[in-house]
């Protein structure tokens, strides 16, 4: 065992190799299969960004046409609602979308197959569907109907009309689906890399989807664009804001929204469109200029008291909360977003498996008798 | 980057520092908190090896009595029971008792709490609501009720009564009883590191639980037990095993229940005493004798055609058909008795954590532009 090395948390190990994405920070720059994240989001559609995960190369018009038919035509089976409607509204929206993505295996034909060429097949329609689920989850838990997608409508239109039930402006949508794209698929975080290890042992792309639900959920990783939220209304306004960082700061809480494993020194490049997309939304909508405001401050004051940056979550926070989204949904909205993500590295992963099979440093008794 | 370091499936590296279990090849040893686990096996009873795993130490008659009482008197939820009735029958038992698992967490008040000292508190009770699910799963497929536990007799009695529905002699009971804790922990495997890994995000138990059993229904893992039952099965005596060995040997066709990544050159102990437990059931029961023999067939074909030896998967699936319990709970079982051993290792990640994030070798294409 001498020359194993040991490194908490992985630190510093390479996992996997991988032809889907690379956090380059020498650069700045998230790279998704050779593109530029930000550049993607700027200027194609979260379907485009889809079709460029699954199939490797950007889509043309009549792929991207097959993969947009595909997320908004497959309706959610009956008894998932079902199952939903079982649940106690108090359940964590994460936990009841673990379960409700857990229960979808069951009434897709092919659940157990791990062949990647069926994984891409299926994958456009189970995107589709966590995204009904996802919309419909706050409905279903305050006693609504769920509402399925409509064919006239882009994927990211049909998202966010489900969710909020009113009409959307296309600002609006513009918004929410460059929200989607940040969040679409980011190299090894902790979710990513428990999908590829429940993957490598032959098992299924629900099985997989539903450990990268159970991982988001936790505050060190998806649960933060939440907990942001809360904050910056607990603070009101710019002034409120600024008493309640420097309190936190004082007593050594830990503040939401700031600092990445790996963007150390830098702005989550993320962070900074997210920034702008919040801008735009609030002229074009003429109001909350406040929650801008607010980000401002909270930038400020961490970058000089403690050097630290906002990372994604930070800025998609005030945009889902303008948009008029339930706060409970937005991990489960990046969850969804992640997806098509999460996917492309399940199908790489049974594309050429090895079994995740670390060993331990153990530091407990030895030789005991009973 | 440069000094990054690459070892695909992370073999030879260490992923955690833990005082739970550790599997110390030189020696043979499978060591349990310092104890070894054959002795374990054939010394304790299975609460008192829970006792072991979530305490640090052995439970006294008054401790291992609460233990047990916890284990037998927490019924399942009648909404988990409604869930799984909502599920198709044909689907994978792994599938349904992720999704129960993954339900169970709606009806404990104390679910988001990854504080320790309260996970491990409700351990036995998740535990004990573990097993009643593993056990009522083929029922309610079937439509049958589910049936609970009984305070009268001990948590392996009223599993396996549980799954089988019949009265079961203390030979078999036993034999069950061995079986689990065979099964009970087993340092960090695809299943236990799945649960780490996800509970490094300060994500809860339940979602760990459920990510566990999505790793353990691959058939590179957990899947095993039922592929060596159905391989007994096809063959019927023992030529029909050599025949059916050394076809699949002749087509390069992977033999289930032979060979584990950790012990390469020598029989997983468990598997030895599993195969002693299995003989002992055949002498009580005075039936059996083929399954031992063809095992042995197999056992001698593997060893010299290719060097390999049984592990624990390939004696559990004879133990558990000459029990009459349905092959489908094969996995489930194996999970069940697992969930105390990860309910240690959950603990023990929240008690000193650290996010799991490692990183990639990115060899896909870079500077593309659309």
């Amino acid at each position: 065992m001498k020359e194993d090395r040991y490194s908490p948390g992985l630190e510093g190990i390479i996992a996997a190799e991988t032809r889907i994405s690379f956090l380059d920070t020498e650069h700045e720059e998230i790279v998704i299969r050779g593109y530029n994240l930000l550049e993607l989001i700027r200027k194609v559609s979260y379907e485009a960004v889809v079709g460029l995960l699954l199939d490797e190369k950007l889509p043309d018009g009549s792929r991207q046409r097959e993969l947009s038919q595909a997320m908004v035509q497959a309706p959610v089976p009956a008894p998932v609602y079902d199952i939903l409607r079982k649940l106690p509204a108090s359940m964590h929206a994460m936990d009841r979308l673990r379960t409700a993505v857990s229960a979808l295996a069951g009434f897709d034909p092919e659940a157990n197959s791990t062949s990647p060429e069926s994984e891409r097949l299926r994958a456009p329609r189970m995107i589709g569907q966590i995204a009904q689920i996802v919309a419909n989850l706050t409905h279903i838990a305050e006693g609504r109907e769920p509402q399925g997608f409509f064919p006239e409508y882009s994927f990211s239109e049909n998202f966010l009309r489900a969710i909020v039930r009113r009409d959307v402006s296309a600002p609006e949508v513009r918004a929410f689906e460059q929200s989607l794209i940040a969040y679409v698929e980011h190299e090894l975080p902790n979710s990513t890399f428990a999908a590829r290890v429940v993957a490598s042992t032959l098992s299924d792309a629900y099985g997989a989807l539903t450990s990268a639900v159970a991982s988001l959920k936790g505050p060190l990783h998806g649960g933060a664009n939440e907990a942001v939220m809360y904050m910056l209304l607990e603070a009101k306004d710019v002034s409120g804001l600024d008493q309640l960082i420097r309190r936190k700061l004082s007593q050594k809480e830990r503040i939401m929204g700031f600092g990445h494993r790996v963007y150390m020194r830098r702005m989550d490049p993320r962070a900074q469109l997210l920034k702008e997309v919040l801008h735009e939304l609030i002229s074009a909508r003429g109001e909350g200029q406040v929650y801008a405001d607010m980000c401002q401050r909270g930038e400020d004051i961490m970058r000089t008291e403690k050097g630290l940056y906002p990372n994604l979550d930070y800025y998609a926070a005030p945009v889902y909360y303008l948009l008029g989204i339930p706060i409970e949904l937005y991990t489960p909205i990046f969850f969804a977003a992640r997806s098509a993500g999460l996917l492309a590295h399940i199908i790489e992963q049974h594309r050429e498996n090895r079994l995740y099979r670390p060993r331990v440093l153990y530091t407990g008794p030895r030789g005991l008798s009973i």
